[in-house]
């Protein structure tokens, strides 16, 4: 890597550790100058725009879901042990971890783009699409003869994982992940047994 | 009411309407007094800070879930009746035509107070366990033989609740109603025949 991008990607970095709990409306190039310790001339030489910025930094987001979430389930057998390791990934990824960040980039921002048309909403839902087709591609290939509900399927595992986040975060309930764990469980019970 | 409980209720309004999709931190008292066409002293003299005006819109946010979720479901029939209409009244909350507001104010500030220790974050976090044991009795009255599991019912209807509300109001997916309903009658299946 090249001293420039370097730069831009400590600039990514430390923009997307904030927008997590911030939302993309909360940073700003001249705080985020400040607490990179660079002027803010020399953070404009990288982003044209805080648009531009906000959507480097959503791309950057999106393939580092993939390497924590998605990819490494990859490596596990087809159908149902897959479909629970990118549950765990998920849930680790929710929890932040691993990820060296607070949370959910993607559910900050789908509360704070919900309803702001533009570019960086039609980025968040084309890779929320993208995400809900994967987890109904592995909801197909865990259970073969329940296809036509693997629609439903992803919409409940996401209410999981919703509800985790809100429970391990905002409430702090300790039991949070084993509820979580319960609750994905007992949905695969039913797509097994239905 | 008196002349300036009037104006005061109409700050309210307004800044709660605003907050629902710029959250707290995206509301300015400047902008405020603006789009009310008052000044900006005139606002003052109703809220000395930005953090009084945001716990008032809190408290009155709280008053008004109450009654638009709560309360109505209090008339029908203990048990898995009012369940139901208080999950009914709760998606309709969530879709925010019969309150006039764009969506759920309290899953924007779950988002955004998660991370954010003080007053807001704690009567936010009041509010949510408030309601977390209000539908766990009402859980335990519609199952009485599984009181034990009305803590796990709870959770999974929170997440019902909030993945129809990313369907809906972000992917904005037609079915997301039908998925939801689909869903929270699975969950009334299982408690019911387990």
């Amino acid at each position: 890597m090249s001293k420039g991008e370097t730069t831009r990607q400590q600039i990514i970095n430390e923009a997307m550790r904030q927008s997590v709990s911030l939302g993309f409306e909360g940073i700003s190039l001249g705080g985020l100058a400040g607490s990179l310790a660079m002027s803010k001339s020399g953070l404009y030489a990288h982003f044209k725009s805080k648009e531009a910025l906000q959507l480097a930094i959503l791309e950057e987001a999106i393939a580092r879901f993939i390497q924590a979430v998605t990819k490494p389930a990859m490596a596990k057998p087809k159908g149902l042990e897959r479909l629970r390791a990118v549950f765990m990934n998920y849930l680790d990824w929710i929890q932040g971890d691993k990820t060296d960040l607070d949370g959910c980039i993607f559910m900050t921002l789908a509360q704070e783009y919900s309803g702001k048309p533009g570019p960086i909403r039609d980025l968040l839902v084309a890779s929320q699409q993208q995400w809900r087709t994967a987890l109904q591609q592995l909801a197909e290939q865990a259970f073969p003869t329940k296809r036509q509900d693997a629609e439903q399927f992803t919409f409940e595992m996401i209410g999981v994982a919703l509800s985790f986040q809100q429970s391990w975060k905002l409430i702090k309930d300790p039991s949070a992940l084993q509820r979580a764990q319960q609750a994905f469980e007992h949905l695969i019970s039913r797509y097994q047994s239905e």
